[in-house]
């Protein structure tokens, strides 16, 4: 099923839907090229906004975690590109070893762990689940459905090398290690220095990160981008501001945010003069680094900033793994007009190497189309893309379902190209 | 759905089966290392034959005609395997065109033709498609169903280059020009010495491709396969041999033909009776170049070989394009024991670069299990595999569908790698 959008696309972002199934071919060789520099993360995801004028991400994801949510039809392509990345990253590597998100057992996120450690082990690598949580010293299983859990296992330093302990005598070693967990809380110690293949790099978790510098590239891919389809860059790109040296608690910072606020509303009031457009305009306030929505705002009005209640400002203070945030990006807040029953539908794009291998839309029951739909103990329904991104059909309408995925594919791979070219060294 | 055997697979093939399930990472591993050496051809289809104690292949087509009879669902898997290919062969191609086979108007043909063409154009590439036949000088449609035609051109010389006249001023160049046409007839003058890339490589064709070229490689990766899979190597490999300087309709060369029959016979009843087979031994002879079932005989008894009648002699003594045949390779026999509702059917793996893509039985209502099954004029029923070949489940049995269907695309691979070796140069 394909949501409805609400709102009739505008002819502007039509246009630009049109010229991407009619230049596909002209889009793939330019792909091509950029993959000839860049090297692509191992896997991402991107969440995108269609507001029916503009269709843009608003996040990309190094770590991936929604990977059961995917069509199951579609499996055969994720273990294709994961077999590439392999090939490519470590060609050598028979052993790797997944390190998961300390402290959950939220069985979404296990059932990811569990689809993703069946696409690798497909791929023809053997698999196991590590843990980087000092609490835990055996290996326990986790129960994900009715007769299948997964195990995960401590890890353990040898030298400069990470295993996994067999029994008393033997050791799993891996060849790479393929990292699930975002390193919100730092840079774990016992990966530090080791010489197995670390995918994606350390430098990808969110101890170091920063939504700015993504978007940043995502500017300038957007920009060369913009220059060979000619069309007004605005239309898949929101507007972003970086914003460091803030306390919340200690309501440090917040004229500067009015201020950046205040001009970006009217920016886009400006923009949607411009296109006839009649919603109200809105900015998000996000934590520079991190995810799991936490540390996020919505805001309407610039004076808002100032009255930030108690429970906001608490709220925007602490981000995951109880890192304090000081830095925060004011990004244009992107409408989402994509319904499924009438429920908000925000589509995600997944990733592996430089391959769309699927997607799946968030659909909320209760939340606003203005909101943010991946907010901490939200509880979206997961609706898998039953077509794959990667059929464009010059002969059908620019917004038939291959077409309007094939779509969200090109859009999600222009920030795949912004996160390349922000991890490369 | 999946055939059945008719009988129950031998214990030596099980063992083989459960140790290609079972060492799937291994097999992955060592498959990654030959690609590293050799370069796949961009596409092949491989024949395989189950007999329930054997599993191997009997042909390897380096210009696959049959991938209209895909299962759709994992065209995903064409497309993306298509683009790697292109991308690696000549990564700055925009535009390409598909040589097809001259003088044929079959339906079957020209949807395959049509579901490539696709496939190539979803792998982000312009596409048109020419002919070789010089009787053609005026572009013109075909119909292959209600309101799809396909439109097939002639080809142009210009210097070192092949275009498509576009109108009197604009050509239409390709980038690169993917055979689709086995050059049965000989290298076509209007395509020697061009400058743009021909893929598969002109060298490729049936004019200088020999069956026993291709099967002596593959003896020696079965070799290599069966160092570590430490299994009888016969189980995956038939025997042949070759002979030349033959003539059928003139009765030379039949002495020695026979007395490779008799040969062969001897050794296939010796395995048989070490495998406790009570199945009859038989052989194929073969053209040594050529395709389309054409110039090929079952052989039960070596005396059979010299009392040919005048018929059967005239048919062994030309295949497609009219060449004669002066050389064949004699082949062991490997009974087709999969049957779909009592008819016989022979699994057909399909390949793009090193990737399985699909595949799907050649069922024949009437044939028996021993005949060629893809003898000329023959309407077979395709029945595409509804599930993919690279998803081996160590969980379930190993002739569980999944598990055969990889198997299936392992032993395929084999010959893929026979192929690249060959085609080396």
């Amino acid at each position: 099923m394909i949501p409805t959008l609400k709102v009739k696309p505008s002819s502007q972002l039509l246009k630009l839907e049109d010229y991407i199934i009619n230049h596909s071919c002209d889009i793939e060789l330019w792909f091509r090229n950029q993959w000839k520099e860049y090297q692509p993360p191992f896997y991402a995801s991107v969440d995108l906004r269609n507001s029916g004028f503009k269709l843009a991400p608003v996040d990309t994801n190094l770590f991936p975690a929604g990977f059961n949510n995917l069509c199951d039809t579609f499996l055969p392509l994720s273990i294709q590109a994961a077999s590439i990345a392999i090939e490519k990253i470590c060609p050598e590597a028979k052993k790797v070893m997944i390190i998961v998100e300390s402290h959950t057992r939220n069985i979404f996120y296990l059932k990811n762990i569990y689809a993703l450690s069946e696409i690798i082990k497909n791929s023809g690598l053997e698999v196991k689940i590590g843990t980087l949580d000092p609490e835990i010293s055996e290996s326990f299983f986790l129960k994900i459905k009715k007769n299948l859990s997964i195990k995960i296992e401590p890890i353990t330093r040898n030298g400069n090398n990470v295993s996994i302990k067999v029994d008393n005598k033997n050791f799993y070693q891996p060849c790479a290690i393929i990292l699930n967990n975002d390193l919100s809380g730092g840079e774990p110690e016992i990966l530090k220095g080791i010489t197995q293949n670390v995918i994606p790099p350390l430098r990808a978790g969110w101890h170091k990160r920063k939504k700015s510098d993504h978007f940043t590239q995502y500017n300038k891919v957007v920009s060369e981008f913009s220059q060979f389809t000619n069309i007004d860059s605005w239309l898949i790109n929101p507007y972003f501001e970086k914003l460091d040296n803030l306390n919340f608690q200690e309501r440090k910072g917040e004229n500067e945010l009015a201020s950046i606020v205040s001009n970006m509303l009217q920016n886009i009031s400006k923009k949607y003069k411009e296109y006839n457009i009649t919603q109200e305009p809105y900015v998000v306030v996000k934590a520079n680094s991190g995810t799991y929505g936490m540390g996020i705002m919505i805001i309407k009005n610039s004076e808002d900033v100032l009255n930030l209640n108690r429970k906001i400002r608490k709220k925007m203070s602490v981000i995951k793994g109880g890192e304090v945030v000081t830095e925060v990006i004011i990004q244009e807040g992107i409408h989402t007009e994509e319904t499924i029953e009438e429920s908000v539908a925000e589509p995600v794009i997944y990733m592996i190497d430089r391959f769309v291998v699927g997607g799946f839309f968030r659909v909320h029951t209760t939340k606003e189309k203005d909101e943010n739909l991946n907010s901490p103990g939200m509880h979206f329904i997961p609706q898998p893309f039953e077509t794959s991104c990667i059929m464009p059909d010059q002969g059908r309408p620019c917004d038939d379902e291959a077409n309007r995925f094939y779509a969200y594919g090109v859009i999600a791979r222009l920030a795949l190209i912004a996160a390349s070219r922000e991890l490369q060294e």
